[in-house]
């Protein structure tokens, strides 16, 4: 690419408006699914999983317990992004066998993953999940870029009822919990309030703290 | 730049021997802030401020409340990613105030902040500092990027006591609690045993589900 990662965060915006008639090919939805892949998780785990909505029916449902967000049905895609609901000895362990399987079998390794359980199963669920869902936006953050790459516009929100996507789409039952809605679509420029806005952001003085 | 995005991704990885002899030139520091600096948040709060620390003494106080990670000391800066303790009705307005002094005071725009402070300030300080926690990691996997696209290494860390480091940095003072650290450096290839580990993620398949 001929862009540099600076050039990408500015390009992209929260996406107030997108075009309904131009939908996302799924060439680049998969590489903006494998920037989440290979996004970088809390001891490996990769706490989470992203359901990939394109069912009309489903994302008509989820935009109403999501105020109404336009872009969730605009879209062509909605990735939900979905935490752990909690740690357990099984979801660690699958971690453990792949790394055994592609690293080897080190004492090392098997050694970190006892003390990671023996840290992590007795904490409450909330805690467990709270810290699934962090992960979670290390993985958003990379999609959000990835799709700034290929010129696709999405959209992060908070904004929605997580218990009622989590009963729409069955979350619960997966041992998951909704944390963050990405829908991916193109902008329609002539329609969207923010596109011509300034980025704003806080000054390096207000943000940045330098202990020398 | 010539690289991709997914390059960078492949690129970097959790560098576990840096080399104490090489320190990372201060404009690629600020071009990696730069990074934190653009990341986006929920609603654009920004809700928490790094701690680039250089200073010796403070970084060996730091290393010994954090598993004795030697990348803290034997990097050559320690950003410290410290989120809002809570959220205030001061801080919002200060966002509030940048936002009107850059886009014009519109009534929507004053509108949504008071629902915001509606919605948060009767909250937890506990749920409020989950959620700021929460941006400071989209913030963080900006900063990985940034370094990779400069051929800087770092360490992302939650491995450390963070009442301790909020106490040796004063965080609590200044509002801000710890979450995450994040020593920049340069990989010493012969002695990081990770380095010529394979990557190891998840399958899409495990990690993506499709509802089409």
């Amino acid at each position: 690419m001929t862009k540099s990662l600076n050039d990408l965060m500015k390009w992209r915006y929260a996406t107030k408006k997108m075009d309904p008639a131009r939908a996302v090919d799924q060439d680049k939805v998969e590489q903006i699914l494998e920037a989440v892949r290979l996004a970088p998780t809390s001891s490996g785990t990769q706490p989470f999983e992203v359901l990939v909505v394109t069912n009309d029916e489903l994302r008509a449902q989820i935009r109403p317990v999501a105020w109404d967000q336009a872009q969730i049905t605009e879209g062509s895609h909605l990735l939900v992004f979905a935490a752990w609901d909690n740690y357990t000895a099984e979801r660690i362990d699958a971690v453990v066998e792949q790394l055994v399987s592609e690293r080897g079998d080190l004492p090392m390794l098997r050694d970190y993953y006892e003390n990671l359980k023996a840290n992590y199963l007795p904490r409450d669920a909330q805690v467990n999940y709270e810290h699934a869902a962090r992960q979670a936006y290390i993985a958003l953050g990379f999609a959000m870029l990835a799709a700034a790459e290929l010129e696709v516009d999405c959209t992060p929100m908070e904004g929605f009822d997580p218990d009622k996507v989590d009963e729409i789409l069955g979350l619960r039952d997966m041992g998951l919990r909704s944390v963050i809605l990405l829908p991916l679509g193109y902008r329609q420029a002539d329609a969207d309030w923010l596109l011509n806005m300034p980025k704003s952001r806080k000054s390096r003085e207000a943000l940045i703290k330098d202990l020398a």
